[in-house]
């Protein structure tokens, strides 16, 4: 056993040393409720904490003999409060639906269960998902962002009080976060991994997000909440990635610094074995980052019908004003005319990656913005609409020292050369 | 004024109705009420009456001074009993769920009450939308099943103790009770309809569908669930379709005389100007009936997970040793097999479609069987995986002078199409 504290182990070496008797998962819980005392108070990152809960299934698992063959037995999980809970309540973010308890537990949170983790407690979302933000700060800086929709999964696993936690993403609101918080955030090809048990912003965007600390937890985390046996690590694989960088994709969107760090990264990568070549995302893809706008907002604004209609009040006026207001602009013609661009432009996924096996782009703006704004959503926008698995990784450090993530992508169903060119980079691409 | 009364009027009829002031909502409702006290006790369509709630809602409605401006004022409808509800309890077909109260109406429902649409009550669905049957029998002869999952929507909407249900599909569960019952019963293109608020069966698959008495009904209801406009009744376009006719299509699982029923359709229509020509179903296409089981009983047994793992005595037998035994039994491999076969084929739906607007075929087997057992699902596999639009129209009789259904399929995207067709068919194609 080394010195490290249990709530700084990945998920895969707390399974293991669990299995191997070197701890409990009592033991695991207690330590990152520990980090939970210490940090929390600071980063705000849990809407709602069930510690005796998570000592309780701890329990179980130590007695239950089954611990050894459970891929993340005693590795604790946050859930963000979108996605419901049957022992804990589920808010979306909105005081209409404080309290509120489902009577079962998501399909991702169940198979995460299942597999030994241990819930430790429900993390703080935006409102209804969108970009009303909660109380969370970036754990680097008080004064920031954690980034938006998924806040508090983020901002948890980076401060180290738990090493997995499930969000979600219809724009950027998984890879957004991970990004500013400088941990790992992966989406899955779209339609991957079930939204069960999940509220719904746009159905026919939304995704899981997994957040974590290494690109082999969330390797195996995305095995467990798909509910298939894990595979071999990605770290195991000897692969040199052919990349396509896209360091001129929404450039004039970016901060002072994000493209040079961008460039950076291309050269370390390149050095390191890594064939490089520049990606200019033809027009039919660019245009996508408005033509997702539409999609969300025309599918949030109906989902939402019920609060809309019995609620108003309730709702912030940011939302209002936002989202909602958008929606509602968004006649049935300019919706069936996004899709069409959105089903097009999937189709010729192939022509945007030539013979790349990853693209790299930014995963956002540049540093976490100062203040309660959750950030510039437009990194992840096309990626989105085009369905593709994405990984952001903390590649990149921004000229306040705090993270930036560089955003890997693969075509639809690739995720395994995704997540080895990810292991890769890792090993490679730090700077 | 017309002699009917007022439960047999269709929704459109009943909304103009009042808003002509020739009636009241409340009205409505009681007409409703006492078709509820007439019929329920041999159909057992309802698992949760709310009377009162329908009575306050109607007075709400007669007190507002805005039904003139709502597409579907005063219409009263069921909602399955998956399908989230406020105001309502929600068991999902299941003892584990029984009595749980949602904090929201999912979208179809919100979206219904939000053009004046009256909840009437929750329908009774089979256990999680699968195959173990709830207590409904079919209004036609109480010794048949009236189908499932939606069983209740379909046997409230035929026993005209409400014009319009809600209802969902994951593999036959609306075209098949619409069929059984003798009611139009409506699935859109997968994914036009929001599922949000609506328990997951197989999310690649898993879609709303809509139960009425006549076409122009399900066109108006269509618009309503999608949150637009509604646009002009399909009855007022002259449309003489180009019919493919796939009455080879599972003829070896056909009752007898289903398939002479079909051609004799296929001749009334012809004689009436549609252009009809045999299609046989290639095989890329006929092989997806397996697929598309493979494909829901993976995603079915991962999104039932939070039941299997801590209510497992609770589920039925005919589910633990149908559905979930064979989802358990199906490798990620055989999975993603199936997906991609699935892909591949709704790339070519263009050649099976060839020169028709609409392809026919049998919506079940043939009448209702006796019994409780639901039926023999097959019969919408095929175009469920494809994801095309279809509707069941009651335009044939068996042996036993019991409905039948003929199914109509149109082309993703061409609902339009698929109903100017079926209000075609139903003008012109009556036995």
């Amino acid at each position: 056993m080394t010195g490290r504290r249990l709530n700084d182990l990945t998920a895969a070496e707390t399974a293991r040393r669990i299995a191997q008797g070197e701890t409990t998962a009592r033991a695991v819980v207690e330590a990152c409720l520990e980090q939970v005392a210490l940090r929390e108070p600071a980063v705000l990152a849990f809407e709602h904490l069930d510690a005796d809960g998570a000592r309780r299934a701890a329990d179980r698992l130590d007695a239950s003999g089954r611990a050894a063959s459970l891929p993340i037995a005693g590795a604790c999980f946050g859930v963000k409060d979108i996605i419901d809970t049957a022992d804990m309540p589920t808010g979306y973010g909105s005081p209409i639906h404080a309290g509120h308890r489902p009577s079962a537990d998501a399909a991702c949170v169940a198979l995460s269960r299942k597999s030994g983790g241990i819930a430790l407690g429900k993390t703080v979302t935006t409102e209804f998902a969108n970009v009303h933000p909660g109380k969370t700060r970036n754990p680097h800086d008080p004064e920031r962002t954690p980034g938006g929709s998924s806040s508090g999964s983020a901002a948890a696993v980076a401060a180290r009080m738990l090493p997995l936690a499930l969000g979600t993403q219809t724009t950027s609101s998984t890879i957004r976060p991970a990004s500013f918080c400088g941990v790992v955030g992966f989406v899955p090809t779209y339609g991957t991994i079930s939204v069960s048990g999940v509220r719904a912003a746009a159905g026919s965007l939304d995704r899981i997000g997994l957040f974590g600390r290494s690109v082999d937890d969330i390797a195996l985390y995305a095995d467990v909440v798909r509910g298939v046996a894990p595979g071999d690590a990605p770290s195991s694989q000897a692969f040199a990635p052919r990349i396509g960088f896209c360091g001129e994709f929404l450039a004039d969107r970016m901060d002072p610094g994000t493209g040079e760090a961008l460039a950076r990264l291309a050269r370390r990568v390149s050095t390191a074995g890594a064939v490089v070549s520049s990606v200019a995302v033809p027009q039919a893809f660019t245009q996508l980052t408005n033509e997702h706008r539409w999609i969300s907002s025309f599918e949030f604004v109906r989902n939402l019908t019920y609060e809309i209609e019995n609620h108003w009040d309730r709702i912030s006026t940011t939302l209002r004003e936002g989202r909602i207001s958008h929606g509602l602009s968004c006649s049935p013609e300019q919706y069936a005319a996004a899709q069409r661009l959105a089903t097009e432009a999937r189709a010729h996924t192939d022509s945007l990656f030539g013979p790349h096996d990853v693209l790299i782009a930014a995963s956002a703006a540049g540093e976490a913005p100062k203040g309660s704004a959750t950030g510039d959503f437009a990194f992840c926008a096309l990626w989105t609409v085009l369905g593709l698995p994405a990984i952001s990784l903390p590649l990149m450090t921004g000229p306040s020292g705090l993270p930036i993530g560089a955003q890997l992508l693969a075509r639809r169903g690739d995720k395994g050369r995704l997540l080895a060119a990810a292991a890769w980079m890792m090993t490679h691409g730090a700077g």
